[in-house]
């Protein structure tokens, strides 16, 4: 009897919470829906600063943005976190043009990218036969062929995997590692099938790296359509003859800063929740999902949280990430700072899978946690957030993760559109949806709310 | 005892029985994933033939392709369904010019289209001052202001729904009967905010209709940022006089097919499953979303059917409807010649929410029905398509459900952007997305094979 008394007693309590949730974060809906700043702000990122990569002037640009946009938007308190970063720049033209195909002439241009972190080819280009393979293995079997050619790995993403994110991970090691690997049997430079799935024919960048032990030879993206027309062409003729001509160089290294805004915690203002997205991009776009975005939503879980009243417990940090793209060095500072200042970390959330309509959010914490994160996902299923899986985060929350083991979230929306855009010319303001871009927002916010509240 | 004895011995069928169903939906995605035809043949419908109003020159070439393509993809059998339509023409440049502002004069031509249906306004079009109402109850209240006047209705969409859907079934009393209560009060003309949330400026037409106890005048709608300008200028402003010139006309009634392919049922021939989209679209743009994208997710349900040799046990019927927008006289013959034929359906299912992301299935049936579909929910979750709800079909089935009883189901996708391009010129092939389109496609094959198997 005396359980049965505890439950009715709890009962009510239970439900008067559940709807009190419920009640603030349609608030929050309502409130972002209606008078939403995410999609002027991206406005302003894309079309007045635009393609943010990193020491670019534009980087200082989206920081002064960012600096202004979170002071108008409610912060309490705000800092900059400076952190030495690479300066790549592209530098010029990518060119890369099919100048003969077993010895007959033609002249047909590519279109492609220089992968970021690459090395130019020197005024001259780089002129050489192609040696096409569609993965390692064939590129392994037939080592003997590389040597003084162009490898083209033209691997494609599987397109049996719902999620494509699935897909970008295991074609990822052709853009990051594909021209150490084949500079390692001799190959003077290198040619990736850009990472995605889209139907259109523009390259997709993104970082690549070198290994010492092995020359520093020139790596390009090419376009689906290209890389499919050039595959076929490399199948049926022997001797195709590729001239690519790139730019890439590092000027000195140099300072960005991570944004961070804070709305200070009542209760426990020294343990903190965080929540972020990267504000530089690639050069060749707006970097408008990429992340766009996420510099957005974020800014937006703050305006909202400040519009209606809401007095956190914790303190909430809302960060924009310097040099996600080809450094990681905002993410590894934060980490580092969090660690010199011992700093008691709840939670970070980052938003870096673009600005399309809400799925839910993915975790890395231990099974109590996240059970009790699950617990919550009901109040999610009205604005389409509520599928809450494990194994999820952020690249700029990563090394936070790994120094204070913190629990870690990413915000996932639906995927299929994300690489369509990923690194290329086509990630404008344009393809992101207003209400898509909010109800991230809102899926974003009411988590926020959520973890500090309850705490974990 | 002997009741778990019973779940024992019936735990391991369920299993095999689970798992065939989600190897043979894998075997669906597998096959639309890779080898999908949905996203060429909507490339050809709206890039070859183009927007398809009813009885243009392009409903003939559609009707044509669709009994080409259906028959390609593998249906036993394939007919016609004769349905006399009305020939509502545009008849030439629609025109809206704001020409003076409290007697100053203007020439500000608005973005503007004629509503389906209406009649033109004549060579020199409809002079008049606006009268701009928030609302009909706001035209109840100003009615004696409306004699000579045209009647402005800038009712736009409540952000705060979650589904945009609810906000357009809410506004769309005033594209379909806002020009009879205008009229009833003497306005000589009307406009109406476009039915969408979008950021651009593009009217957005659909059907309307009059009423014949009143007079019948010109109606247009105008797009959004219009809609917001002209409200504006209005609310600050005595007098705002406004031309408008419109040509549409109906012309002889002509006819229109279904077009309708079979899959014969190998135990139950007689019991007819229903799949479809409808052919016809607005004459603005291409009907890539609305409803290409139905049409293309119909015969690729067909053609993979066909393609994995599956045997359905019932007939399923694989149908392109005629004269959906502006007359439903397709849905209408469908469902008159089920009765006339003394037809047994089975279940019914349309596709005309567009090529979007899936979200899952709307469904109008008895209780008991409708737990036994949502009981296979599970199996679509690998393929974002596990929200069944209560309440939906489609406009094509609606009939036959009237008149049969018939279980039916709408597919529903993701709905956030269907209202940005809805009848309007945006709704393009380049504004779907191929993964998506054929998400949908795998999750409405997975149902359709759900129901043949297990009945209903």
């Amino acid at each position: 009897m005396k359980q049965l008394v505890s439950i009715l007693l709890a009962l009510p309590l239970f439900a008067v919470a559940q709807n009190e949730d419920s009640i603030f974060i349609r608030k929050i809906a309502d409130e972002i829906l209606v008078n939403g700043k995410a999609y002027d702000n991206l406005h302003y990122l894309t079309k007045k600063i635009g393609g943010r990569l990193t020491a670019s002037p534009q980087t200082y640009k989206a920081e002064a943005w960012g600096h202004t946009t979170m002071i108008a938007s409610g912060a309490d308190t705000i800092f900059e976190q400076e952190c030495t970063v690479r300066h790549w720049v592209r530098g010029g033209q990518d060119k890369a043009t099919i100048e003969s195909i077993d010895g007959k002439k033609q002249r047909w241009t590519l279109s492609s990218a220089a992968l970021g972190n690459s090395i130019g080819s020197g005024a001259k280009g780089v002129k050489a036969e192609i040696l096409a393979v569609k993965s390692y293995e064939e590129l392994d079997a037939r080592k003997e062929e590389a040597k003084g050619k162009i490898v083209f790995y033209n691997f494609p993403f599987n397109d049996k995997y719902i999620q494509p994110g699935n897909a970008y991970g295991e074609a990822g090691k052709y853009r990051y590692a594909g021209a150490t690997k084949a500079a390692k049997y001799g190959a003077v430079a290198c040619i990736i099938r850009s990472l995605s799935q889209a139907a259109d024919n523009f390259p997709h960048t993104g970082a690549m790296g070198y290994n010492d032990s092995f020359p520093k030879i020139p790596a390009i993206a090419i376009g689906l359509r290209d890389a499919d027309s050039l595959f076929g062409i490399c199948t049926h003729n022997k001797h195709v003859q590729v001239n690519i001509t790139t730019n890439g160089r590092f000027l000195t290294d140099t300072i960005a800063h991570n944004i961070i805004a804070e709305l200070k915690g009542t209760e426990h203002p020294e343990e903190i929740i965080t929540v972020g997205g990267h504000l530089d991009s690639w050069d060749m776009a707006e970097g408008a999902h990429d992340d766009g975005a996420g510099a957005v939503h974020t800014i937006e879980v703050l305006r909202v949280l400040k519009t209606l009243g809401y007095k956190p417990k914790h303190t909430i940090r809302f960060v924009l990430f310097a040099n996600e793209e080809n450094g990681l060095r905002g993410g590894k500072i934060y980490a580092q700072k969090a660690k010199e200042n011992h700093e008691k970390h709840l939670f970070a959330l980052e938003s870096d899978e673009g600005g399309f309509t809400p799925r839910g959010f993915s975790f890395t914490t231990d099974k109590v946690k996240f059970e009790k994160l699950k617990s919550w996902s009901y109040l999610f299923e009205p604005y389409f957030g509520s599928k809450f899986t494990e194994g999820g985060g952020g690249a700029d929350i990563g090394p936070l993760r790994d120094i204070t083991n913190v629990t870690v979230a990413g915000f996932t929306p639906d995927g299929q559109r994300y690489f369509d855009y990923h690194h290329a010319k086509s990630d404008i303001f344009e393809n992101v949806n207003k209400r898509e871009l909010h109800l991230g927002a809102v899926n974003i916010a009411a988590l926020i709310y959520l973890v500090d509240k309850y705490g974990l």
